[in-house]
């Protein structure tokens, strides 16, 4: 079956392509740059939706929904903004069958429409604070794209929250960047390293951004969440203002956060290998496959009456699929289910069924097992675990491993060039060296990680004084 | 706090859009004909997205998710569909700074992008039934807009199927209509009247239009949701085909059918009153709320103590919100919440606390009545269960009680400008009839009702024999 994927050490682009489509998560749309996701991959981002939902409910915010359109002027108002955005907008010109006064944004992001629904709403302190969240889709125009990664439409979730105090703010925004670190690293078992991005890489319009940054398993980094505190930059242009506990008015504070379909593309990238996919179990989309084998119609008869039970009964908390397809061998099946990333199979032929048990595969490809049906529930709930967590640490060794530190220029760009991975070097601020790097190497500053150890230091391109050492990688 | 609600009798359009606003359902936008759903609007649609959610994926259907851009050309491909939207849409005719080749629709359905891609993923009667469904966002021009009735932006399900014969197809479409009739009756608490288009109010490019429609208070119709045989229009149109048992390539049968935020529009118009909103427990955004009642220090730190047991244990299983607001009286916030429409409030006074008991009061504005805490959590479940039920009798009455059966033209013509309603009446099936009554009246033939009793009779326009009642009505 995966003789069809190209192998990633021949062309990682490649075999990247080569499983979105054929583990059909999504597919070319015939409009350019926009992609399909199909049911498989949509699967993905709908338990994304369910976790996340949960964690923002769990923290005061609610869902909204604004929209989609946003007058060219709106995107105008805030300076940095609109020059972020403005080359990338895809323009509503017509309406209703004439030609529109004032052109519409097909929203690339939504802080514009969004805080001037805000200013309207908010009055008072009492009124603060202002936690909305909203699931949408957002379009840029981008010229070269990849299937989750990089496309025109793509789906997302935008938190936007207003604050009577810049510490509020602040502690939202941290607060947030945290959830995103625990959602990829207990749900995607993806390590994540949080940090603050250098001015140049800041979002536009916001005072800070802070982002976690996943290792790829080509040693790329890919920006798996932002979170920003905006400052007051947006209100001053919105006219967020309330009156504060003494009747003044204040403008207010704000945030803003999000991730996106990307994820998925990180999960390809962080677990799969030259056999397919591998998602983690507690965000697959299918979590167990049941391949019934038979050659009788009586075997076919009990093996799929069992198949039932175990889907209905038995692991009825658990996402489980029948594979049922007749005139397909159940090599084959393996196969395919294997391509597709589906950490549990269980085998279910004559044999299993007389001595009353399954036979258990995982996706590890370690040997199978035969357990008792008795004790399948408790099995598999240990498999999942298990499955989880040792995927979470096997990309947190591969990340370890390809994490370098260094302090000669000259040794990080041959580094870099020879096999890549994360640096962690001495940087002074200036944008000037930092562009430098971005020039002579193609990568970039990913972060300021947060956890990161003082130390003096001296900046790997101009040697002047550091006291941290910032993270650089090539990145999606 | 009712007081600034327009009455329904002075002016019910007001009234709509009073409660929408001040209920903060939903607000107007900058942008022209687009709102702004804000959270308490936004979680009645997320309750009805998990509940058909539920319901699509119990009958084997898959959410997947579909480009936003329609090509110009794609839109122009079913010549029956293009003449149905092409005056409303929005058109993108510049992406990325640059004009581009070939416009872009924003979707006003999504038949044509959909279709396009399963002609190329069909290729076997093996592949078949394609059961999908999509949550979206919608784009129709509108020049008149009212909040989630009408409104150039919207959102809603869409189901597209594809099947090897007209049978599975019609199966199909009337199973979805079936789902659609149980959701807005035991969920919405909306009775509505199935039945199938005429000619004339087809969906443009199917072949048959089944719909639901339900009868709001001001005795107008809603059509509530719809589900289309397409039959093989669009197949051909967009050479969706697949190889028979015997190797034969065949056109497939397809249906479409969907539910928008418009829906939200109903619930408000058939429950609502003078005192503004009243949610049926299964799909309000808040199911009970709790109002403590404090003078002292000690009575605030008790009552909230109890509010939050009862939120967080007695009656977790219940979407339950706290009005722990300062500064506010009781009575305030007791019309507040009549005002937005939650089913049971909870009030928690100190004489309630001493004698371990809450008081119960429901937005019917029947007596209040006091309830031991030992048996609150039985006594909510049957409330919810009655509460649902009676509004549903409610609006069932109400729409027996408008329903009139009228055989002479004159007397509906009278009866339809004095006092509205439903109005069953003979047509011999042509569209000269249908345009008359829709000319003189302003009513429209709603639909050909399914549970008709066949019945002998003339046409109330022509006296052609005609031999069923159709349902005649104002709608919007």
């Amino acid at each position: 079956m995966a003789d069809f994927l190209t192998k990633r050490s021949t062309d990682y682009s490649q075999w990247y392509t080569d499983v979105v489509l054929k583990a059909e998560l999504a597919d070319y749309s015939p409009v350019k740059g926009c992609m399909v996701i199909r049911p498989y991959g949509y699967a993905i981002w709908e338990n994304m939706q369910a976790i996340l939902n949960k964690k923002f409910k769990e923290t005061g915010h609610q869902n909204a929904y604004f929209p989609l359109f946003i007058p060219k002027s709106f995107l105008e108002k805030e300076a940095e903004h609109v020059e972020g955005f403005a080359p990338e907008t895809a323009v509503v010109t017509h309406g209703g069958g004439k030609e529109l006064d004032e052109p519409l944004i097909v929203r690339p992001t939504s802080e514009t429409i969004m805080y001037a629904m805000y200013s309207k709403w908010i009055r008072s302190y009492r009124d603060l604070p202002v936690l909305i969240n909203q699931w949408a889709n957002i379009v840029r125009w981008e010229m070269r794209t990849r299937l989750f990664l990089r496309t025109t439409e793509f789906l997302w979730q935008e938190g936007h929250t207003v604050h009577a105090t810049y510490d509020e703010a602040q502690e939202e925004t941290l607060k947030i960047l945290s959830i995103y670190k625990n959602f990829a690293e207990q749900y995607l078992a993806i390590p994540v390293i949080q940090g603050k991005k250098s001015d140049a890489e800041r979002f536009a319009g916001a005072f800070y951004t802070y982002a976690i940054e996943a290792m790829m398993g080509d040693k790329k980094a890919l920006q798996a969440g932002t979170s920003h505190n905006l400052g007051q930059k947006f209100a001053k242009a919105f006219d967020v203002k309330f009156q504060d506990q003494n009747g003044q008015w204040q403008f207010a504070w704000q945030t803003s956060w999000g991730v996106s379909t990307r994820l998925i593309g990180a999960l390809i990238m962080v677990h799969g290998d030259d056999n397919g996919l591998f998602f983690p179990p507690l965000i697959a989309p299918i979590q167990i496959v049941i391949v019934p084998i038979w050659q009788t119609d009586q075997q076919k008869n009990d093996t799929l009456t069992l198949a039932n039970t175990l889907k209905n009964e038995i692991l009825k908390e658990f996402i489980v699929h029948i594979d049922n397809r007749e005139q397909i061998t159940p090599g084959f099946k393996f196969n395919e289910w294997e391509m597709k990333g589906v950490p549990i199979r269980l085998e279910l032929g004559p044999k299993d069924l007389a001595q009353n048990q399954v036979t258990i595969a995982t996706r590890f490809k370690d040997k199978k097992s035969p357990c008792p049906l008795d004790n399948l529930k408790t099995t598999i709930e240990t498999l999942v675990v298990n499955i989880q967590k040792a995927l979470f640490e096997r990309a947190k060794n591969f990340m370890k491993e390809n994490t370098f530190t260094v302090d000669n220029y000259k040794d990080f760009l041959a580094a870099n060039e020879k096999h890549g991975g994360f640096f962690l070097v001495h940087w002074c601020g200036k944008t000037q060296c930092e562009e430098t790097i971005k020039t002579e190497s193609k990568a970039t500053i990913r972060c300021i990680p947060l956890d990161t150890v003082p130390e003096k230091g001296k900046c790997i391109v101009c040697s002047e004084a550091s006291n941290e050492r910032v993270l650089v990688a090539k990145a999606y």
